[in-house]
């Protein structure tokens, strides 16, 4: 029988890029949700940060993603959008928007078809810490 | 009763990186469904523009996402896709694939799970007014 | 009626950014589905290649895209996740993060909702040849 089950994510993050490994959480909805196959719709409520996937290890996790997004939209950079609300995370939403707030991953036999190295991923980009809120909605049968 | 609902949605665009904020359209087609839990595909038909959410205000939809753009393609960079057709749109290519065309957002009650501050957003990249659709493919119960 | 169909797309990939249309692909796999309306879930195993959309001409294909790839996160780079595990990779697994791994397409009537120009697209960033597999979960009725 096909359902749509609603669950929701709540980590507690750094910001400043940091990226944090969401895969054990989106496995154990998916584990409770018994369904074995169908997709899972994963969607960040906010404009700072994205979710996508990486093969998280704590070079690509602690530097290298950081060091592409500088380049792209440097934290130290003009952003008009800090002179609207006089703050200081132009950088954060230029990135945030890049990236994207949605995903959807796949599963087969209760499995999520995630590679061996690869992760479900958010980075919260931007400059304070928060709690983020990701949709979990899981779809099938 | 599970349904899938397909609506489209045609807006005149200026190109050149104009940002425009859909969120009202999708809202209405959502509300017309009827539907109150499941999803909503978005998908551009075309390939110079792409879609994303961002907190839509002036600073960010009218600069700063355009000066990131303007790095990774700038509008004035040489293109080998210009000397195939003769046109000066290759930037406006390579910054709808980085973009995609794609996106999924959940909704539950009716509402769509966006956050305040942001906003469902379709990126023009071509240089010159156009008419664009887009696909809005309502999926639940 | 509803119905839930998982498909795999194999194919081999040189790498360096070697961007491959799999639009016939997917589209067969529609077609054998008999499926006339829903979506269709694309999602690439693995964290070095990413799925988008572009138009497929070999300007874009073969020039375009990999120079902005370059900008952003270049073959040449210094990479931390090359220190640990003494490869050569890195430039390939921020750019595949940064495309993302998944894409959504809407039919109606059996036919995917591209635009004439638009065009289903792997990039493989990795430094080898590689044989990719792309789950294609047709979804819809």
């Amino acid at each position: 029988m096909y359902m749509i089950i609603n669950e929701e994510i709540s980590i507690k993050t750094r910001g400043n890029c940091h990226v944090i490994d969401i895969t054990d959480h989106v496995t154990e909805r998916l584990s409770r949700s018994k369904l074995s196959n169908g997709c899972v719709v994963l969607f960040h409520v906010g404009s700072t940060a994205g979710l996508t996937t990486v093969e998280y290890e704590h070079g690509l996790a602690n530097h290298d993603l950081a060091a592409a997004f500088e380049k792209i939209a440097p934290q130290n950079g003009t952003y008009q959008h800090e002179q609207t609300w006089h703050d200081d995370n132009g950088h954060a939403h230029v990135r945030a928007t890049l990236v994207g707030p949605s995903l959807i991953v796949p599963f087969r036999d209760g499995q999520l078809t995630l590679g061996t190295w690869q992760q479900i991923i958010l980075i919260d980009f931007d400059t304070r810490t928060r709690t983020r809120n990701i949709i979990c909605q899981i779809t099938g049968e």
